[in-house]
């Protein structure tokens, strides 16, 4: 036998019944963002490397966590690590798009990550993104969207949301110096990775005081509001908060300070989604300098990425549809095959998914395969049916038969469903 | 301004507008192929090299068609030229998958080909399958699944196909030896480019008799049927042109034996579907080798790659399917904003895609901003409307406005289908 190949170490294949699920989520997805009126856009998993390099605080130290490398002609070219950076790059190149531009994109990603459980080198993400709003609005949008997609897909999470305005001001209320604001959020970062201790013990090493750990973790926003003197931060929250209440979904989301997430490319709010006792499976947040750093006009944006994999991983057990046909149409000899695919030409233009046996099998094989596939019907035909104009229906699940009239095959569909 | 970024040579995105039509298109071949039994597949697009070598007459060669690189770990990779590769991975892989396997992908390829009009460097194929039956009625089941999806879409075009077999029975007939056989195959397939005066010389050039020219170009089958001695590819052809009568799909399909495409890798059947006096968008045929050479036991296999960036392309100004909301909500003023956002999630309840206004903008400029993106009504939320529960609904297109009321939005989601 010849060598075998596997996939590239990191990433997985999806076969039919993983592919089917995974599917089913990506179509939610996409249907509540066409809901909220976000339209697709389709661009290539390949881009320049100054490109993927510019993002945040990226530089050419990316190279070690992106797929990098260079085409026949030395462009120096990379895959891409989001959705985000070809989004920048388009709004920022194409001035003439009405604004606000809402756009989504559902497609894959790739990182030179280490790869461990629920971490892959290539996995599937599903965007929402608004340019063109200052509005927290286009906040409460985003958010809205995932809490109907997390919701349709009966899980049950919780959406934490956290302000860097609001963040700094804290920091400077708890006398940390402006030149150490970045790298103590860097740190409280960490909270979910090292615990409060790492997080006090890594702070006292770099000299910041550490009274802001008591301030995050306490959450008490009531307090908060008196300390603090610039209140811009603080009004972002209160007004998106006060959006999810009379929408009627205030009970899916929570502010949390100890969220720190990305706060070097955050601007304003940032949103972590993650299910209950289970991991993250989305974030974002306000981003209203990333389009000008891509060459564009300085524009607000916002947006949210939920992570298709991880969502997988979750539902993997709730979720049964069903791969493939129906219906499996079995020819009772070689002499009935024609009438067969007639047979399931017919059962098609009905609007039922339909197969047929392509290898002249007998009954109980045909039967077998159906099974192992988790064909739901299979339909019998022999002479003496298709003389009648009728074919026998198996129920998989029952092994209950009928006879059917080909003539009622439009009535079968609506059984079907 | 910061420097701009454009995307990698040879590639193209899809904004809004294209990407609407192009999810179109593929949403048809997905709804054909599941239709047909057909079970999706996902994989990454990044492959061992290995693997991506060992189609056909590939080997280290193909280093300078695709893209090609290594990983940190100086792992040889590259980008997916196709997706039967993967394909023939999983199944070699996965001998538990029952056969016949069915499985359809619509996914991203790349070639490094010298970029040109209708031809890119990435592109979208929606590839089926049949693995594990050497029956005419699989051969049969990809090409009609395929005519499905173009009559489907409107498009004049006519699938040609010829067989391996026959051809080289046909080369034998005429003289040719054996060991000339692929090079004058190689040569007739450059028909369509060179012309028939260019593959004569060529021929003539490598010593090859040019009496398979005439026989070929002549198409005519009766004759051929006199000449040839070796039955089995003219009797595939037979089957499966039967069974497109038996149909009442034979006027799609035309036998036709200057097609000798692919050779070296297809063992029986090959087909090419053009549109009228147009490109090629889709071909394929029988390959029952290659499972084996990646690694697998000896399985038959047929299948039909479709293009659909070259549909796209043919279908551009036949098809307007609109992107994103079908109604627009705008408040008067900014006190009607938060009755606005309840306004637009009831929309949306009833399975209306809708969006509002983000930005505090005057009425003539959400008109304006509607109207660019082709967004056919606009909800207009004024104090007394709200009292009264209602809203004036405006017909982009006519021009003309209704009140509507808020209780009746249900019926409303009718009317805008």
């Amino acid at each position: 036998m010849s060598e075998k190949f596997q996939t590239v170490r990191g990433m997985r294949d999806f076969l039919p019944e993983q592919a089917v699920k995974k599917q089913f989520i990506e179509d939610v997805c996409r249907q509540v963002f066409e809901k909220y009126g976000f339209a697709p856009l389709q661009t290539p998993v390949v881009e320049e490397f100054k490109l993927l390099a510019k993002k945040g605080s990226g530089g050419e130290a990316i190279k070690d966590e992106i797929y990098y490398f260079k085409d026949k002609s030395e462009r120096e070219l990379g895959m891409r690590f989001d959705l985000t950076v070809p989004l920048a790059r388009i709004v920022a190149n194409n001035p003439q798009l009405p604004k606000p531009f809402k756009r989504y994109q559902i497609a894959d990603v790739y990182r030179y990550d280490r790869p461990g459980a629920s971490r892959y080198r290539k996995f599937t993400q599903a965007d929402i993104d608004i340019v063109g709003s200052f509005s927290m609005l286009a906040d409460f949008e985003c958010i809205a969207a995932s809490i109907e997609i997390l919701q349709k897909l009966g899980l049950k999470f919780k959406v934490r949301i956290s302000n860097r305005n609001l963040l700094e001001e804290i920091a400077v209320c708890c006398g940390i110096e402006k030149e150490s604001v970045k790298e103590c959020f860097r740190c409280i970062d960490k909270l979910d990775k090292i615990g409060r201790e790492g997080v006090a013990s890594e702070l006292k090493e770099k000299g910041i005081a550490s009274k802001i750990l008591d301030t995050i973790e306490k959450n008490n926003i009531a307090e908060v509001v008196k300390q603090v003197k610039k209140k811009e931060g603080l009004e972002e929250l209160k007004e998106l908060m006060a959006l999810f209440k009379k929408a009627g979904i205030d009970k899916f989301v929570k502010i949390d300070l100890s969220l720190a997430r990305g706060l070097e490319y955050y601007t304003g709010n940032v949103f972590e989604i993650a299910i209950e006792n289970g991991p993250s499976v989305g974030g974002g947040g306000r981003y209203d300098n990333l389009v000008a750093s891509y060459g564009g006009q300085q524009t607000p944006a916002v947006g949210i990425s939920l992570g298709v994999d991880r969502i997988l991983d979750a539902l993997q057990n709730k979720l049964k549809p069903q791969a493939g046909a129906k219906v499996f149409v079995v020819p009772i000899g070689k002499e009935m095959q024609v009438q067969a695919l007639e047979l399931v030409q017919k059962i098609r233009a009905v609007g039922i998914n339909a197969a047929m046996d392509l290898n002249s099998r007998g009954i109980s094989k045909n039967l077998d395969y159906a099974n192992k596939l988790g064909i739901p019907f299979v339909a019998i035909l022999g002479e003496k049916e298709a003389k009648e104009k009728k074919f026998s229906l198996k129920n998989m699940k029952t092994g209950k038969e009928k006879k059917v009239k080909i003539a009622d095959l439009k009535k079968l569909k609506d059984k079907l469903k």
